[in-house]
């Protein structure tokens, strides 16, 4: 198959592209770097990352920011971040995306489990993976052409403890090459609507 | 207690006036009527609305727009309006808020069914209402000086059949009153992060 993965360059990108590219053509996409350039903040951006690659069977995406810190500092600015990026970003792929995307083919896109299982810092995080996975959950019963869409939600990640670590206390971290098989069951399997927890 | 419902002039807001104004001090809020007038959409009007009331106990949202119609149609434009609305409107009615609640009172939103039970024509509504959801659930953890936290999830309402119910078939519709008496749960009691599925 034919995939797009945004954030390919990431530490859960890397990973992903690990585990598909033995069976599968990667279209690598990412802000500074990759087969093609897309900033998923702009939909304008990914309307031309699409005209560029054409129909694809499955798109990906790894890539999300948002704003940590505890909520008496998150202001509405700063909140909009992850609602451009984590959320916005990753749903106008699909919005804008799904004429590009062959019959039976697949979304997945990226959550994480703190929007199951909170952190101290992490509420706007949360907020755009909870949107994410409802979106997810909807979109599934309308996309056209046996097109499919499913979330990952990975604990946090071996490879990120250093930087990450601090804000998740007592959590088990797992390898980003256990959450990437996760990608792998959304585009080679056939379920639709879920979300896949890596926990 | 003192209490602002925003959107105190709808369906809902109505049925949730009618459930605490016997034991409370209501502050009506709402775009065009009410003792106070705010968009939710604008943090500015929010700011200004919160200088106009002052400390409260309770701040409670039953206002927030979404476009209804099928995910074909559903454009990154469109879906604006409910991030504009009922995500935004909602969240920046916390973090903006957060100063004006008196110690132990509450921040109520609300979500909806079709976050967990879709329905075709509701993606944006539910992926707003999964936001929510998520973003009560980890502010549940910081919020300061045992300020608590909760979200309504009402099925569809008997008094808005008219107009919804050609989109939610088969869902057995609540009254507004029964709905209305899980704000009061989240009012009255002391759950934090909860979300009250009235189904
Ligand atoms: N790491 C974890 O422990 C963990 C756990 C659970 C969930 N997640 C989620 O998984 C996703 C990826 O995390 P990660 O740790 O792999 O991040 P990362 O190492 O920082 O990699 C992110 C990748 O996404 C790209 N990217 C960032 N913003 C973009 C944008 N606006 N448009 C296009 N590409 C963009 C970056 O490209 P450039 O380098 O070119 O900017 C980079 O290649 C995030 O949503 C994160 O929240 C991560
Ligand atoms: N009705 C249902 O069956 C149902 C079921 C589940 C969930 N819900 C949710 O419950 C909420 C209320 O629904 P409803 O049926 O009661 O709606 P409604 O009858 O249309 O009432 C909405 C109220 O909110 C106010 N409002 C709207 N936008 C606002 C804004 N930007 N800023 C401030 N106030 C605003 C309106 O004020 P003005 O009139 O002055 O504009 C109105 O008083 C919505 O989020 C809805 O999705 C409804």
């Amino acid at each position: 198959m034919k995939i797009i993965v945004v954030g390919a360059n990431g530490t859960l990108g890397k990973a992903i592209c690990d585990e598909l590219s033995p069976k599968h053509e990667i279209i690598s996409a990412g802000r500074s770097a990759g087969d093609v350039t897309v900033d998923i903040t702009s939909p304008q951006s990914i309307r031309a990352m699409y005209e560029q690659t054409g129909r694809v069977d499955a798109v990906i995406c790894a890539a999300g920011d948002a704003y940590f810190g505890r909520l008496e500092e998150l202001t509405p600015e700063r909140n909009e971040i992850a609602i451009l990026s984590k959320l916005k970003g990753q749903i106008n792929l699909v919005l804008l995306g799904q004429d590009y995307v062959n019959d039976r083919g697949s979304f997945t896109l990226t959550t994480g489990i703190i929007m199951d299982d909170p952190i101290v810092g992490g509420v706007s995080s949360a907020m755009a993976g909870g949107a994410v996975r409802a979106f997810v959950q909807a979109a599934a019963i309308e996309l056209p052409r046996g097109i499919r869409i499913n979330n990952v939600s990975p604990n946090v990640l071996e490879e990120s403890m250093d930087s990450y670590g601090p804000f998740f206390p007592g959590f088990e971290p797992v390898p980003a090459a256990r959450a990437a098989k996760a990608y792998r069951k959304s585009v080679e399997g056939a379920q639709t609507g879920q979300t896949y927890r890596v926990y």
